[in-house]
């Protein structure tokens, strides 16, 4: 049999009504911040959730401000969504409240259940029941939705935007992590679900929903065990049809195995397969959650580069060095500035175009007497060139020593913002952190970053970063292209 | 032959002197902010330097309060280096000028000489007038010292405390990078050495400079292009029996190769003989300025670790899962906790040990009421068990949400201090930077990982960088007991 689900197939549902509740029910709120009882209803009270909220605990009284209901009955109206965070052996009766009310979806951020071997046995329970009760659990051991549109989120620090990346994770930290990293980058999202244990709703169904989501443009997932290969297979390559599927698991060695096993009680197969099957799929496989957020960002903001050939800019000669290294050892290409484009720089400029070539190193054409406008001009030509297909420029951090040479920093990146804004081809930008302890340094690059997002630029963190990510790039088209 | 200097060996001469100047002239001092030849006047009075200085430009008058020498001739007292920021043209006049006037050392931040087809010839000329007359050149096209020691410096944010790391580096531009994220993660350096195109003083005489240096422990090294293989190999090999060796070459790949060319004129060799010729001396080769740092903070701060063995903790089941696929991928092993150790926690603890695994999840282990203590003492366990070798310990990031949980963050990082500063094994701290475009949370990551280093501790800004790092670390070992 090939069927996803451990305890059996449930009713069919629709998980878009699922994630659209009127009304959230939070059994085991909590007075203290550090519980994730109190921690739930805070951010949804953040986020302004536009439904009912129900915090219910035995205490009563209000938390945050919010009448509590002393018991599951207590509610006064229908309840769509349950977020349970009390603990496992009181879930059969939360299950029962919860038909009585008619909700649809409970989520269990609790956990100790199929993950430990003696929660296994009470895990089959609680879904054996939830079936019968036509509810559908997400997780357990998961900590549920963060829909931006709905206002439903599990951090505070997120966007309270939509956006069209969609996520599926096995892992809350995961999920954080990566939503934390690629918010800072520019990319905001349409639904991103922490789905646990799987032991019901699973990476299967979340697939295909994110698949037909018209929210959702790129999907971005983590997984940890396949309930199902097969079927499993079947949905990564229907939904890479749709669009572009990026996907990490975990457990990629022993140890990791041994580590999923007791996270999310996940059984992991080989490495080398898993690769081949997701790329076979149409899909993207990735390693880190890095990787995750860098390759999802390149092909989210990405058009289709046209080769693999790379047109580089940066300032300082060890900086050259290293961006041609670090994009032909990955198998791009960084070929010499083609004839073309010298003999225009010197007809048009009246230069010498020897100091010219590729990578550009601005440390050493400014000082000759170059101009801004003119290596705006040098830029636009390599644009503009067919030899070309990609960019990759370096913001460099050479200025940020102090406050006081600061400014050509920023100018020099102005001048990289202004033509890769008119740029047809995929630019990466690399804005490096700079590892700052001064404040002063830390906001600099934090703000040369965000006014490359503002004008819809692509951010890598670094020339490693942003050489791979470009070479994922090139690759996953390939594979598209080499498919037919 | 064989001999490293491209102009003819210099005559015998002690480096230490040459970097122990006196008084230092600064030709070509400008009161323009924006150029070097300001920024170095400015650079040395803000760290102190303690001898004398003479700015030398036309145009006479102060600059930065300092009176300003007209001409070479107008300078008042004897000069023991001196700083080129004039173009090109003007050094044989500036040689001839300072051979009169007993200078030692003649550190040429000027550039468009042999990196350039144009200014080979002029290098040759300006190397053999040296020679001469018995100056030696740092340069051309390079920054010079960084020496806090003695209060020399090129960059004003760099630490002025002394360490005992030494750096050289045909590239000013990764001296700096290289040093910055080297000394935000508690590395201090004895001598920091930018020596550019390497037309005299090189990369064979400055191995054998630190090799030597009583104030290095340990050096790195960033270099283009070899001037004479066999006595590099030869000075490496002498060098790494002294001391550890990490070193990173440039124009690994096609168009590095062609980047070096026009950045030092240097011509490199292929990748993957110069990895073998680099171990094969006892040192490590590494491929990056992230990597240089890394590995060079593991050898310098860690003891020989005694097998491949990594105890992890951290907290959530995806970072665990990641934690143990990113050892293992590597090489390192990450086995399952000891029966000795699990029976150990049940006996002095005596609570059930089913939730407690290698890597150790804390966010499974408190909420099942382990309390931090008992956290500490399994940290403990595993640190006195033979069979655990070395420590990856994940600071995690989930409480950074919101400044009212972040004192959870804290708290957890204290524990895992407190254990790691009585470890005698190699801990391995991640503090991740957590992405952060708040303010309160970039100083609570930063504030993290300062704590840990004044503790001594060593820290890495990711769980992959901090795997790498201790796979290398185990590695450079290897390497040194097979060789015996």
């Amino acid at each position: 049999m090939n069927c996803p689900y451990p305890y059996g197939a449930p009713a069919a549902s629709d998980l878009d009504s699922l994630f659209n509740p009127r009304s959230i029910a939070i059994v085991g709120a909590s007075a203290n911040p550090t519980k994730m009882g109190h921690q739930y209803l805070r951010q949804l009270l953040h986020f302004g959730f536009e439904g009912k909220l129900y915090p219910v605990n035995r205490s009563g009284g209000a938390i945050l401000g919010v009448p509590v209901c002393r018991s599951f009955q207590d509610i006064p109206g229908p309840v769509d969504y349950v977020i349970s965070a009390i603990p496992a052996d009181q879930l059969p009766q939360l299950i029962r409240d919860s038909e009585t009310k008619g909700v649809k979806l409970l989520q269990l951020y609790t956990a100790h259940l199929g993950e430990t071997e003696q929660g296994k046995g009470l895990e089959a329970e609680i879904i054996g029941m939830a079936r019968r009760a036509g509810i559908r659990i997400l997780g357990p051991n998961c900590m549920g939705i963060y829909y931006p549109e709905r206002k439903i989120t599990f951090r505070m620090g997120w966007p309270r935007e939509a956006g069209d990346v969609g996520l599926i994770s096995q892992s809350a930290g995961h999920t954080a992590e990566a939503v934390y990293r690629a918010a800072r980058r520019g990319l905001r999202f349409s639904k991103v679900i922490s789905f646990g244990n799987a032991a019901d709703i699973n990476e299967v169904e979340l697939l295909r929903y994110l698949a037909d989501d018209a929210d959702t443009r790129i999907i971005a997932a983590y997984v940890e065990g396949l309930k199902a290969p097969r079927l499993f297979h079947r949905a990564l390559e229907t939904a890479a049809k749709k669009k572009p599927v990026v996907i990490m698991k975990g457990g990629r060695t022993d140890a990791g195995k041994r580590a999923t096993l007791s996270h999310t009680g996940s059984l992991t197969g080989g490495d080398v397969l898993w690769h081949s099957m997701v790329r076979q799929c149409g899909a993207v496989a990735v390693s880190s959650i890095e990787d995750l957020v860098d390759i999802t960002l390149a092909i989210h903001s990405f058009p289709q580069p046209g080769g693999v050939n790379v047109g580089c800019i940066g300032a300082g000669g060890g900086v050259s060095v290293s961006i041609a290294d670090e994009c032909e050892s990955r198998g791009l290409a960084v070929p010499p500035l083609p004839g073309s484009i010298v003999n225009e720089i010197r007809k048009l400029l009246g230069k010498d175009s020897s100091l010219v070539k590729n990578p550009v190193d601005t440390s050493v054409i400014y000082p000759a007497g170059w101009t801004e406008t003119e290596v705006k001009r040098i830029f636009q030509f390599m644009g503009e060139h067919p030899d070309f297909h990609l960019f990759l420029v370096d913001g460099g951090e050479w200025p940020l020593d102090s406050p006081e040479t600061l400014h050509r920093f920023h100018e020099s990146m102005a001048v990289f913002r202004e033509v890769a804004r008119g740029m047809a081809k995929p630019v990466a930008i690399v804005v490096r952190p700079g590892d700052a302890t001064e404040e002063w340094r830390w906001k600099a690059t934090l703000e040369a970053e965000q006014r490359c997002i503002e004008d819809g630029l692509t951010v890598y963190p670094s020339i490693q970063r942003a050489a791979n990510a470009l070479t994922r790039l090139v690759g996953y088209y390939q594979d598209k292209v080499a498919e037919g």
